[in-house]
């Protein structure tokens, strides 16, 4: 591909709301242009580089037993109404009207559809199971849509939904597209670690999410040599404390006046906060069960000394969203700030308590009442319902066997989900099974971001020249320069290489451009970020040598012209 | 592939809504699935069908030197107001509200893109020319969606936006893409022709529509040896009358009692309708240059014995749309329904005359007067623009070379046209010429419906028994049936040609299914349209003979099993 022909746009400057240097290069590269907040048109570099990796994914996901199909980007409200989600989900889900007020969503995710479009189409066991997906556009109405790619609310994503008729069956598949996946992500050069997740909005029992380590990740995840998990779902062994537990022979109430917080507890009572009770309050949103939308307030109690994970305490409660409750809030529910206890709440006050505070005893906790809390309290005596696993786990917690868990930042590429019966119950989606009686199907779902994983790819390798693309997963794999098209020997060497090198299956970006120099040339191929750049100069009819470039760590070699063909052979043997 | 691997739901029954052949045919034979109303999901066949007809447009698209895109489907408002379409677009143009109530459109066409891509990117003459395109969702919220893929709202389309320094390299390039189609369309083994057309609301100076005859198409076109235009845009040689023309040697109002309609005054005055000027009475709806819209009175006059095209009138006029106008606006305006005529119409009522009339004498015109007609009439004193090209050519009217002209069904397949500077102009998208003086870029545009040609080909090629795909673009090229597939003879047989025509690069569909009947599979064999099936059954193991069926007639042939390969390869020697 001749680089004149091709429109790359390559700009010096980078937007000033590119915060992530994949968000800044692709822009300058050429890759993509913003059109809207979120929204991104691709060039031809970046629809590229979007065709490669759906390439990869279509035939690892066909090889896999999947077929692939098209939902409707627009789909109707009632599906949505069916699943129960047409409520439930937040403002992300983008509602529209059409010209005659019927209501319509553009689609963040296609349970709905796929789950309609199977229904009264398979209707026997016999033909279970399946697996369907789909690459195609997702919308997503983010609140802060930002790093260009990284978090647009158009996007390319693709989705698959299987369907079976055994819990068995959706565990065999489930570690199929968990295989598959792996694949696909070392098909396209990545750093990643499967690790367990949060099953969130999507609901289901249990599901992996994929990570790509990187240094500008918005996911924290834990790591240690046998377990790997995202913090929102992370666990760890119960936390002790070697430090003396208070000691009361009595639970009383004991005047603290104005000590409202946990640091100023320890201090008063000259203990460690594993011993105190921390109050977290919140105003949660809630499914009314009527279609509509109810506030509550709801007090989470995790050690003096843990913080609450916000997935956690949102899965406990069942709340769609969480979020700070107002001190005229607080006090309207019947609590005193900074004297909140898990006894003696007002009676319609809803409250969780974390797993590790389990029957503990002398533990203090606050009194709900002003300036008092409560001293020798066993935690006990609770609900059932009341306890769940509540707590962020940190970096230097154990994992369950003992060894100490690293923090790492991360970039969500795929998520696998056991979805089970949720959508099929709710839309009246079944089979026949083998006694011919109607059952939900069994379903599972899997993702891959798509367009994310361009700005993924350049986050996990970059310089502060430009992008320094994967052999694996390149818009081209050579980049050749002639600093001067006069010079008719140097171009016409340039134009053979090209064309035996695609000859070979590799692709080849000429630059060819008469009005372009030397410098502008080099700085777009540094920019662009082509693995391999020949330079074939003024030394080519001085001595015959061109000049190799290696883009990662920009690497150059002086090398005969007639070796220079099989070189790059040799270096791409095993992209061609 | 095996279709026991393959999710086809086919169906015995036709939607009810399902009017056309493609209609029923694609949803029957399990290509597409209905979501609501103009909104259809994929399903395996019909996305391979999308798929297919998709690499051949790109593949000819870029060896016409065009660059692919993928321009963002939800744009900005404010491109919309910039072009000035956000107000001229009708109920067609989906616009939609986001969390923040920023107004965004769902993109119909991407006119406003391509020039905010180019504009700033693009610089200076010696970058153009430059086309971009694109192949991705469109919508339009057209008021009746019907017809399956034929019309519905969302859609999938190839748009393509040419930017040019010279009307003469705009022109070469409208050349480049009529060829490019032509190769295009052949290689999709349609029977289409090229037609002058209208250039609607896109605007611009000249365009051409690729339609592909068809009974249940939806244009009307007019073709002769030399000629072919929509009727939209088709031209005439003018009509003359060898019928004696009225004759009165002064102009006269003439009482003309309860006279309102063309034929009772073609009666009354005894002569022929051609000597009569009709009035057509509309509403229009137009930019009232404010950014709103403004209603009108538009009277339109041709002779009594031709009919205004709508679209020419809607041209003339500039009206964003034209509607019937009640009985109680056309007194409002203060005309006399039935007796409206050119002469003496109250001063602020907007009228256009048909070019034919253009100085014809002894003419017989409505007096706007209840009861009475002016007869012995010149057409003549009018002002320039009242004058327009209005008349629905119809067939049996001649061609400019005297030829008469054949009207025929068609569906419109592509369309291209010389935009000139229109969204150039409004988008102040500029470029610096020769002399460093900046010019707007110069246009041309050019669509193909890709989902659309779904439907054509099927439209262009059924029975009663199901589709009959051409087998220069069908889904499979060979469907083989084994009846029984127990019989491991067959089976084996079967699996062995799959596996060497596959070889060869021809695509098998081998029906292997265990639990379907004989009379089933060939059902889905005639419904779902493969060129060409192969029944390996009883006789292959009694005589060693198979059946080879041509899907179009349904032709069958018995032949030996050893030479069923080779015959299969010489049948589609121009597919592989």
């Amino acid at each position: 591909m001749k680089f004149s022909k091709m429109f790359i746009p390559t700009l010096k400057d980078a937007p000033k709301d590119a915060l992530l240097p994949s968000h800044a290069l692709l822009i300058r590269a050429g890759f993509i242009s913003q059109l809207g907040t979120g929204l991104y048109d691709f060039l031809p570099l970046g629809l590229k580089m979007l065709e490669k990796i759906s390439a990869v994914v279509r035939e690892e996901m066909n090889k896999a037993g999947a077929n692939e199909v098209r939902f409707s980007y627009m789909t109707p409200s009632e599906f949505w109404r069916e699943s129960g989600r047409w409520n439930k989900f937040g403002k992300e889900l983008l509602r529209l009207n059409d010209r005659k007020e019927g209501e319509f969503v553009l689609s963040p995710t296609n349970e709905e559809s796929v789950v309609n479009m199977v229904r009264g189409r398979i209707t026997s066991y016999k033909q279970l199971p399946l697996n369907l997906y789909q690459i195609n556009l997702k919308f997503r109405d983010e609140a802060r849509p930002r790093f260009g790619l990284m978090r647009g609310r158009e996007f390319v994503m693709k989705d698959a939904y299987s369907f079976h008729s055994s819990e068995d069956d959706l565990r065999r598949e489930f570690e199929n597209m968990h295989a598959t996946y792996e694949r696909i992500f070392t098909r396209l050069g990545l750093d990643f670690r499967a690790v367990s997740a949060d099953s969130g909005a999507i609901g289901g029992s249990g599901s992996k999410e994929f990570m790509v380590l990187a240094a500008n990740g918005e996911d924290d995840i834990l790591l240690s040599s046998s377990y790997a998990a995202n913090v929102e779902a992370a666990i760890r062994k119960p936390r002790t404390s070697s430090s003396e537990r208070p000691e009361a022979n009595a639970t009383s109430k004991f005047h603290t006046p104005n000590i409202t917080s946990i640091e100023q507890l320890a201090k008063f009572f000259h203990v460690d906060p594993f011993y105190l009770v921390k109050a977290v309050i919140k105003k949660g949103l809630f499914d009314d069960g009527k279609g509509g939308v109810s506030e509550k307030i709801v007090v989470f109690f995790v050690r003096g000394d843990d913080e609450i994970q916000e997935a956690k305490a949102q899965n406990a409660s069942k709340a769609l969203e969480l979020m700070d409750a107002s001190e005229a809030e607080i006090a309207a529910a019947g609590l005193v700030a900074g004297f909140c206890g898990p006894k003696g709440l007002p009676e319609k006050v809803e409250f969780y308590i974390d797993n590790e505070l389990r029957d503990e005893e002398q533990m203090i906790i606050g009194a709900n009442e002003k300036d008092y809390h409560i001293i020798g309290f066993k935690m006990t005596g609770f609900n059932d319902s009341r306890w769940a696993d509540l707590v962020a786990v940190k970096e230097g917690d154990l994992d369950l066997n003992g060894e100490p868990l690293v923090m790492k930042k991360g970039i969500e590429v795929g998520h696998i989900f056991m979805l089970g019966t949720r959508y099929s119950e709710a839309m009246n989606a079944t089979y026949l099974d083998e006694n011919g009686k109607a059952q939900p199907f069994i379903m599972g779902c899997y993702g891959i971001g798509i367009s994310r994983l361009i700005a993924v790819m350049v986050e996990a390798s970059n310089d502060e020249r430009g992008i320094i693309w994967d052999k694996k997963c390149a818009p081209f794999s050579v980049h050749i320069i002639v600093p001067d098209v006069k010079n008719c020997a140097a171009l016409e060497f340039a134009l053979n290489l090209e064309s035996e090198l695609e000859t070979q299956g590799i692709e080849v970006l000429l630059d060819d451009r008469a009005g372009a120099r030397y410098g502008e040339k080099i700085a777009d191929f540094e920019l662009i970020g082509v693995p391999f750049g020949v330079v074939i100069g003024k030394d080519y009819a001085n001595s015959g040598e061109v000049e190799l470039i290696t883009r990662k760590g920009l690497i150059k070699e002086k090398i005969s012209a007639e070796l220079v063909k099989n070189k790059l052979l040799e270096l791409l043997k095993d992209e061609r």
